[in-house]
C-alpha cells in the first residue's frame, strides 16, 4: 500500500504517522522532541523507525513531510527556532535524504502544514482562500490563496504571530514589544493570568500555582470549571485575537479563519467571544462575511495529516 | 492601432488616456469629478468623448479598464464609496457595456489598478510577490501574490488603510478608531499638522493656514522648504508607516512594497524615514530584505496606465 511519512516536529513532542492517499493514519508513534539536544539524533531515530517500519511491512513508501517551527519549504531547512533547541542553522531535508536517497523529502513551518492538512484531509476542501491559526506555545499561521499554500518571497509570509498588537506591549521573544502571539498563545494566556493575579483581586484557585506550572490546559480546565480569573482570561485573549481578526481579514479578505491547536481546544470558550469581537471590529464591508471554524480534522492528528498532506502533494502519480 | 482606454476616477479628478500595448499615452483627458452628482451623467460624458475620438482617429478600441476607490472587480460595481458623491451601489460596467456592447470593460478598484500597472508597465515587471500602497485622500493598497493581483473572497483584499494603528487613536471615517489612513494619507498629515499645533510650540508658517486650506502639497512644499513643523509632521507619518509596513512584512513576505500617489511625491522626506523605521521594526528573518520602492512610471501617468494594463490583461489576443 502507498504511504508517506507526516512528521511533527514540536516544542514538545515530534509524531510521526504512515498515512495513505485517503488521510487515514495507519500507524503512529511519538518521541519527547527534548530528549534529543542535537537536529541530526533525532533524525537517526526517525530514520530508523520509518526504515524498520518499512521492511517490516508491506508499506511503499512515496515521501516525508514534515511540519516544523520556522521551517522554510524552499530551503528544507529550520532557522532559528526558538522553541527547539538546536543550532540556528539546521538542513533538516537534506538530512533526511542521506537516509532516503529515493524519497522526496518535504518540509514547511508547522502552520503551513496544518492548512495544507486542512485543504486536503479537513473543512477546507472546497475553499480557496483561507488562514489557519495555530495557537500553541506560539501563533503560527497558514495563508491559502487561490487554492495553494502561500510561501512568500523567503519562505517566511504568514508570521501573524509577530505583528503588532500593541507597541508598548509586552516582551517578545523575537526582541521586539506587543507582538499577538505575546498576548494570543499558550505563553499569552499564562501571562495574562500572571497580570490578572497583578491587577485585579478576582478570587481564584489558580492563584495557588507558581507560574512555571501554569499551562493553557490548566487555564482552561479552570474556565471550564467557572473560576472567574481563567474565565476572564479567555475573555481578555479572545478580544484580542478577534480584534486582530480584523486585521486578518482586512489583508486578505478570506472565506473562513481557522483555529486550532493549544487554546482552541477550549471550544466554545474561545470561539464564542472571538467571534463577537472579530464583528464588532470589521470593517463594514466584510460584516458577517467570513467564518471562524475549528479544524475539521479528527483530534490529534491535525499536524501529522499535515505534514503528510504536504507531503502528497509533492509525489508524482 | 489597437488601443485600450485607461480611466481612472479619483475623489477630485476622472482622467482618461488612450493606451497602446506598449503603455504608450496616445492621447488622454480629464474631468472634474466633482462636477458630475451623478455617476451617469460622467459615464455618458466619458462615453460620449472616447466615441467621438475613435470615431476621429485610426484607434481600434479592444477593451476599457477603470480604477476607482472601492471598485469591485468580481461584481464591476463601485460600492460605498465615500469620497465619491455616488449613490451607495453603482454598477459602473454595466453602465459602460450598455454604451460599448462589444467592448470588454473591466473595474477594480484605483490601488489594485496602480499595481496592476506597476507589474506590467512600471518597476514591477520581475516581481511575482509585491504590494503597492496608494498615498492619496485615503489609503489604498494591491497585493500582487504569484504574479497575480490579488482579489480575495468578495474582492475586497488588500484594505491595510483599513487595518489598526492604534485601537485608542484617531476617528476613521469607516465607523472605527485608529486605522492606518487616519495617520498617513494626505488626510492624515493634515490631521497630524492639527496635532502638532495645538502640542508644541514649534514655530511654522503653517499655523497661518486655516485647517481647512492644509493639503498634502502644502505641507510637502513647507517641508522641503524646512519649516519645522511640517518636517516633523512627515517624520512622525514615515515613523507609523515604517512601523506598519513590518507587520505588512511579516503577513505577506514581499519582495518590494511601492509607495505611489500623493505623499509619495515627497520623495527622500518620506522614503528615508520610511526605511529606517521599517529596518527598526522589522522581524530578524527579513531584516534588509525587502524594498520600499516609487514607482516605476512615468510622473502623473500611473493610475490611467495602471486601468489599461487592467484591460489589456483581459484582451484575448
Amino acid at each position: 500500500m502507498e504511504v508517506v511519512v507526516g512528521i511533527d516536529i514540536g516544542g514538545t513532542n515530534t509524531e510521526y504517522g504512515f498515512i495513505n492517499r485517503e488521510g487515514e493514519v495507519l500507524l503512529s508513534g511519538k518521541f519527547n522532541t527534548l530528549d534529543f539536544e542535537l537536529a541530526e539524533k533525532l533524525v537517526i531515530t526517525l530514520s530508523d523507525s520509518i526504515k524498520n517500519i518499512i521492511s517490516d511491512s508491506e508499506y511503499e513508501l512515496k515521501g516525508i513531510g514534515i511540519g516544523v517551527p520556522n521551517g522554510n519549504y524552499y530551503k528544507g531547512t529550520v532557522e532559528y527556532a526558538a522553541n527547539l533547541k538546536w543550532h540556528n542553522y539546521v538542513p533538516l531535508v537534506e538530512m533526511f535524504q542521506e537516509r532516503f536517497p529515493d524519497i522526496k523529502t518535504v518540509l514547511t513551518n508547522d502552520a503551513n502544514a496544518a492548512a495544507i492538512g486542512e485543504k486536503v484531509f479537513g473543512a477546507a476542501k472546497e475553499m480557496k482562500h483561507f488562514v489557519v491559526l495555530t495557537l500553541g506555545t506560539g501563533l503560527g499561521a497558514g495563508i491559502f490563496i487561490n487554492g495553494m499554500i502561500y510561501h512568500g518571497t523567503d519562505g517566511f509570509a504568514g508570521e501573524i504571530g509577530h505583528t503588532i498588537y500593541d507597541y508598548e506591549g509586552r516582551n517578545c521573544n523575537c526582541g521586539r514589544r506587543g507582538c499577538l502571539e505575546t498576548y494570543v498563545s499558550a505563553t499569552g494566556i499564562k501571562r495574562t493570568v500572571a497580570e490578572l493575579i497583578s491587577t485585579t483581586n478576582i478570587p481564584s484557585t489558580l492563584r495557588d500555582v507558581p507560574n512555571a506550572k501554569l499551562s493553557g490546559k490548566l487555564i482552561e480546565a479552570n474556565a471550564q470549571a467557572g473560576d472567574k480569573l481563567a474565565l476572564k482570561a479567555f475573555n481578555f485573549t479572545a478580544e484580542i485575537l478577534g480584534k486582530h481578526l480584523a486585521d486578518v481579514v482586512a489583508y486578505l479578505n478570506p472565506e473562513a479563519i481557522f483555529l486550532l491547536g493549544g487554546l482552541s481546544n477550549a471550544g466554545d470558550l474561545l470561539f464564542k467571544p472571538v467571534e463577537f469581537h472579530l464583528n464588532q471590529n470589521l470593517l463594514y464591508v466584510f460584516k458577517n462575511n467570513v467564518k471562524v471554524l475549528p479544524s475539521g480534522i479528527d483530534y490529534g492528528n491535525a499536524a501529522i495529516k499535515g505534514a503528510a498532506a504536504l507531503a502528497w502533494s509533492e509525489v508524482k502519480i
